[in-house]
């Protein structure tokens, strides 16, 4: 999947944003710069702090959907697998050498489901979410149908208030059934929750989680007393992992944002009221200014299809004196009272959020001192099925 | 550029959400389709009104980012050639064989001059705005490099605050500069009022147009009083088009989102408070229920990584009883206080902002009387350089 093999008939510009080797400055704009510096030290710091808590660390592949990340993040990170939102993006991992996926999602769809069960074919251990018992016969249908095997992880709801269901009986009704299902392993719990993970105060963050690692702990109780071991308790994230990680509970983390990291994350704060700060920028916009009529507004050329406003408009990397205040499709108004900015100088910008800015581009173009050094297609870019 | 030939070889699910030929409750979600009865009467619609208004229409490719549509818009809607808003659109369109390409931005980066120079090989008409008076000598250099025509339009901002010189002067200033200049052709004017387009009230909107369209007609003149002639006065969109088109000025409409529609331009009224209906929703995301473990919220396949929701969530077409209320990357919440959506049903949602929506998908899939017609490219999605 390494697209450097790949570029001997492609166009800088028209096909990809730049070609290894090239300075910085020739870059096309807009796209996505990954300095492969700081994305280097992320990876390791989470792999680092997973092994010092003994626990896994299942990357969350949704986040950047690049086989060639999730293959540096086995190597330097020590990542036992990967997990993804959709049976397309699995299928792209599995295909590109990861040999253990989990969807971290339900699989309802008869079309889909085929797919899942077809996945360990491609010599990747495949492991799924249910959260509601009738899936399960469809599921092991499907493994039989195959001759293969799916192992299931039965999703807790432990406050985002989305998919799964309540802890306690109706988690080990579930797991009963699937590990009497022919095709299927019952593999244990999926415990994420996502509705706290972006809020700032530390101790309100650590107030959900203890709730769900509550709700966790006394599932795996009840399971363990019907017969039932847990071979995965998965869950937590960038804003989150550190107590998901001590819990003595969850044996896997999931974290995606921490190998890039987004404004939004940025503004959590840890106990001491700090912003945290373990893990550094990785990824940015590059944009250029194509337009200064106005004395004291530069226009950039990254707008709407170049990044996802959902959690806030980006921000300017390394500048105060200028600030990015508005955005339409293929735009982005900067505010620079000073005139500082010329047209044609490029500048980085930090999106808010990463996983959805990542999905509109196709390649992460990566830089270290000043050069290309890499290009990487955004393998799962719109694998949504 | 159409993909039914290419189609032998894809598997549904994995490379594209659909075949031509199945049945519309087969196609693997989400996925955007099309229905193809309404974009046809919509395009006619708006063709039928600038043949009425004696006005050309120039249609805005980068809405669509189709080439299969706008094809269509020239066969059904008269449509005299495409704008968009990137050189790598641009080229898109001109591979796939519009003969008239207005790149309705300004071009200054070196490497995209130079590929705006080389546009015309492609048998295309080639046109870019200017706003800088600078910017005249590097068209000109990269025109005369190539042997090439480049069209200029001097761009005015008309209210828009975002590119765009001020109306009179600065833009005969510019229009003489690019007369002058060899390889470059004076081609008129560029005034697209973007900041109005969305205002609910009517009158608030003829009020800026009006603005927008004087401005405009004071330029005309003081350029035809220096001996130049505008052969294109162009602007006007879906929610302006009406003003620009029976203003006098005007002699090219630059409509995009009227072909397909989305939820924010159904919000806006005309001159008697009503909503505007002279166009149909034709573009839909199609979604999947994927869980229901509550009673009372329903949790679809289309999240933050199917739609862009900077103008708002998107609505559920044709149901009053359910209501889009929540979006993460890859789940909507939809409240269903009746429980009366079940698994693996599908629904169709309105986008809030079709533009950045398409952008996120490779394909439309268009339906007629359920089954599916047609798979097209999004032919320029991700061209953002």
């Amino acid at each position: 999947m390494n697209a450097q093999n790949e570029l001997h008939n492609l166009e800088v510009g028209y096909d990809v944003p730049a070609i290894p080797g090239m300075d910085e400055a020739d870059i096309q704009t807009p796209c996505l710069i990954v300095d492969l510096d700081a994305l280097e030290k992320n990876i390791r710091t989470m792999g680092d702090y997973a092994k010092q808590m003994g626990v896994r660390h299942r990357v969350h592949g949704k986040m950047h959907k690049s086989v060639d990340i999730a293959l540096l993040q086995e190597k330097l990170g020590e990542s036992c697998g990967v997990c993804c939102q959709k049976v397309s993006e699995a299928e792209v991992f599995a295909r590109g050498g990861i040999k253990d996926v989990l969807v971290s999602n339900q699989v309802r769809d008869p079309a889909k489901i085929d797919r899942m069960a077809r996945l360990p074919k491609l010599g990747a251990r495949t492991i799924c979410c249910v959260d509601d018992i009738e899936n399960v016969a469809e599921l092991s249908a499907a493994a039989q149908k195959h001759g293969t095997q799916i192992e299931c992880l039965v999703e807790i709801d432990c406050g985002a208030g989305r998919c799964g269901v309540a802890a306690g009986q109706p988690v080990v009704d579930i797991a009963q059934a699937i590990d009497a299902a022919p095709g299927l392993k019952f593999a244990g719990i999926q415990a994420y929750q996502g509705a706290m993970q972006h809020l700032q105060n530390y101790n309100e963050r650590k107030e959900k989680v203890d709730i769900a690692i509550e709700m966790v702990a006394r599932s795996v109780e009840m399971l363990r007393a019907v017969g039932l071991e847990c071979d995965i308790v998965g869950g937590g994230g960038t804003g989150s992992y550190y107590f998901e990680g001590a819990s003595g509970v969850y044996n896997e983390l999931q974290c995606g944002s921490y190998a890039f990291m987004d404004a939004d994350y940025q503004t959590i704060h840890d106990e001491n009221g700090e912003r945290i700060s373990e893990f550094e920028n990785s990824l940015f916009i590059l944009t250029s200014i194509m337009s200064h009529a106005k004395a004291d507004k530069a226009i950039c050329d990254a707008g709407l299809k170049a990044q996802s406003v959902d959690s806030g408009l980006p921000y300017v990397f390394g500048r105060d004196d200028v600030e990015y205040i508005k955005c339409s499709d293929e735009h982005g108004v900067i505010s620079d009272p000073n005139g500082a900015l010329k047209v044609n100088q490029k500048i980085r910008l930090v999106p808010g959020h990463c996983d959805p800015t990542c999905n509109v581009h196709d390649y992460y173009v990566g830089v270290r001192n000043g050069k290309v050094e890499t290009l990487w297609p955004v393998s799962a870019r719109g694998k949504a099925y």
